[in-house]
Order: C-alpha cells, then structure tokens, then sequence
C-alpha cells in the first residue's frame, strides 16, 4: 500500500508499485492478482480478467498463463503491445503498465510453469473445447487427458507504468518510462 | 446478479446483465460502477478505469464522461472501437462488451448531461492541466472559472456482449451479438 508520507519521494513509489504487483502475484485475495489485459484485436481492442502469475521488477516482467487455443493468443501474435490495468479499490490506486508480450509454448519456460502450476490450475487446460468456441449447451464435454499441449505463457515486458493515487485532498499521478536502460520517472497532470 | 437457476434461460441472462448494468450506472458502491475501457492508441491498446453514467438497453448504449483533452478522447477520434471489461467479483460475473463510442462535446447532448451532473463531478474539468500532462511538481495549479470546455460524453453503442459466471461445478459462458436488428444469442465454451 502507498503511504501518504511518501507523496514526494517519487522513485519510492516505483519501488513499491513493483512490492505490491509481487504481492498480487502471489495472493488469490490482493486486488492486484486479477487485472484487466487489453490486446489489439482484429477489429479493435479487446479485454478480458487474466490471473497474474508473476511480477519481477528486474526483468521488468509480468507473466500470466492462458489457453493456446484462446483468441487472445491469435492477437498477440499479431500486435505484441499489451495494456495492463491493476485497481484497487480499498487502496485507491490504479496501475496502467503498457508492454510487449510474447507467448511461451511447449518450450521449457512452459514446461517448467507447468510443472509448478497447481492441479486445479492445470483443469482448465483440458477443456476438450476451445476457449471461446460456439457451444449448443453451457455443459462441457468430456476433458482432455493431460492440457499441457494447451498451456502457454504470456511473457511481457513492461515499458511504462502510470500510477494514481486516488484522494480527496487531489490526486496523485507520476509516469515511470523505461528509457536509455533505466527507469524515468515524471509527475503527471491526474 | 445472476441467479443459478436461470443457468439454461439464455435470453434472460441478457436481460439481467442490463439490469445490472443500469444498477452500475446509479450506484456508486456497484462493481459495474467503474468499468474498463480499453481504446487502440497509436501504439497499441490503452486501457483504464472509467465511471459509467448511464446504461441503456433499448438504445444499446453505454456512456461515460471524460476531459476532451485527455488522451483517450484522441484515440477515439481515430479508432472508435472500445471494449468494455466489467467484473463483479463477489458476484463471480465477467461481462466483455465490444462496442463502437464516439465523443460528444460542446452540444446539446453534453450541455444536458452538465447540468445533470454533481457539483463534484465537474471539479475535475476545471483543472488547469491537461489530464496526463508532466507537471514538475504532484501539486496542481489554480483552476479554471468553469469546465464545461472540458467536458466531453463517451457515447457507446454497444455490439457485442461476452458473460462469463465463474462457479466450481464449471463456468457458464454466453455470447450476446447485435445482428440483423436483434439480439443473437449463443453459449460458448468457457
């Protein structure tokens, strides 16, 4: 959480944007583990709730999991750059992160998520139908055997994050650009 | 919210999710109160957090308010394909909308639904500073006499609506698309 004490010191909130994405990651419960990923459809943008999977602040990455089969992978096939929006609203704060994601599959980065992902996690991927696919009847068909042929990786890397801090007393907003191979950072108009 | 019975009854699902819509609208505390919007900007897809205003099934329309200086309302006046993401996590309910928005500023249309906002609401207009410009400090200058300059409407109609109703005996997932003057209507894989 952001502390109001910190308001001037603007790399310190860079800092703890990253603290609390690492937090998302790894808590079903903080705001942050369910964002919004906007991608660049065929006839314009397109979004959907992802589960994040991981944040790390020196590689600059946020990583989530999702379906081969999923239209969303068609898209970034297409156009890498990807929008991220984190909200939360017990927190006051919102994170737009843009980035360029690529898409990991069946190569060992796969695998070895795969292998560490929970069992429940790995349910999804042996839905016999496609992600998105007509269905005649909401109930599914018989699952696949394993799922691993569907697990991919979304790997972004992140390129810039715009923070805002909600309050009654004004707003607050700062841009961080990763420019020259470090991190700019600029007050923003709210 | 959706109730677990109507799970076969497709067309009152749509129904619902337009009621609840129009609950976001009125009711701050609503999940479906503050939506995201996502726009195609010039170098990818933007995203962020938006209020919705109003919801109106007959007219398939969603509108929310923005600053006409802010960035997205240049991304509209290039692309006007949105999409929509609201997620009621207590509810356990997605819903993707696909639409197509256009700006409304300086109209008749805008001038009614200034009047019809609250005196807090307007406050952000007045700043002195365009939403997203670098400011060297996080303090913002004197604001302006009035605001409704800076007032502009983001007036969607809405094309497609995508529900998703996470639940442990298997998600439920339904395609709502505007074709041929009507709702058609289809359940799709999860």
């Amino acid at each position: 959480m952001f502390e109001q004490d910190e308001s001037k010191n603007i790399d310190s909130i860079l800092i703890q944007i990253w603290i609390d994405l690492g937090h998302g990651a790894l808590k079903g419960r903080h705001p942050y583990h369910t964002p919004v990923l906007a991608t660049q459809g065929e006839n314009g943008p397109d979004a959907r709730t992802v589960v994040l999977r991981e944040a790390d602040f020196t590689r600059r990455r946020l990583i989530s999991h999702t379906d081969i089969r999923s239209p969303k992978v068609r898209d970034l096939r297409r156009h890498q750059s990807v929008a991220w929006l984190f909200y939360d609203r017990g927190g006051n704060t919102q994170l737009r992160i843009l980035g360029s994601a690529r898409v990991l599959h069946n190569d060992e980065r796969a695998r070895e998520r795969w292998e560490a992902s929970a069992a429940r996690s790995r349910e999804c991927y042996r839905a016999a139908l496609a992600p998105s696919t007509p269905a005649s009847s909401p109930t599914p068909p018989q699952p696949l055997e394993c799922g691993f042929e569907n697990f991919a990786v979304i790997d972004c890397q992140v390129e810039s994050v715009d923070w805002l801090y909600l309050q009654h007393s004004g707003h607050l907003r700062a841009r961080f650009t990763w420019q020259d191979d470090q991190w700019q950072s600029s007050w923003l108009a709210p």
